[in-house]
């Protein structure tokens, strides 16, 4: 088994509720609460084999998901922008405009927090 | 039938790749190019009630998608705090922040723009 790529977990909490809850709940196991392929086996009476194998066909569903709507790499974007703005915020220095800073900020934050 | 609702054109945008094919063209052809039911079902060769079927269980899938992942909701709000970002770079007045301010405004528009 490769290294466990947490990426799907990021995925998981964008699209995990288009996912059977089968296979929704092996992703929740393997990556959101640590469990080995071997331990999955045990909790659901499968093998495996068929736990690496509804595994493999989840993330391939979360991946085709962020391929057609892109929700994470839109975040990411949206995020990125956000933190631009909060940093050129604090350029401005004048004690004048400190309310209108920190609501520009705030704005930014909100962006950043709720994705 | 009803006046045609067009935040279905809308979750297209968003969704329309996980649709079947045959239902994203009927929504297509219904929202963002105008056709009339009887139009439609001309030009794929069904009946009336067929298309309007069609195109209510595309219509219904447009909106589970939407409950489940959220995607115009959240950009709904990312762009309003965009655009608070926008009017209250705006009450800073100082000629020496220009630069700044029209830079936090350009990162604000991504956000605005790319939705």
């Amino acid at each position: 088994m490769t290294e466990k790529n947490f990426i799907f977990s990021i995925l998981y909490d964008y699209y995990g509720d288009l996912l059977k809850d089968s296979q929704s709940n092996i992703i929740d196991l393997y990556y959101n609460q640590d469990y080995s392929l071997s331990e999955i086996a045990e909790e659901i009476s499968i093998s495996r084999q068929g736990v690496y194998d509804a595994l493999k066909r989840a993330e391939k569903s979360l991946m085709e998901y962020e391929e057609k709507i892109k929700l994470h790499y839109k975040y990411d974007k949206y995020s990125k922008a956000a933190e631009n703005i909060i940093s050129l915020a604090d350029k401005i220095k004048d004690k004048i405009y400190i309310d209108t800073i920190n609501e520009i900020k705030a704005q930014a934050n909100k962006i950043i927090n709720e994705g």
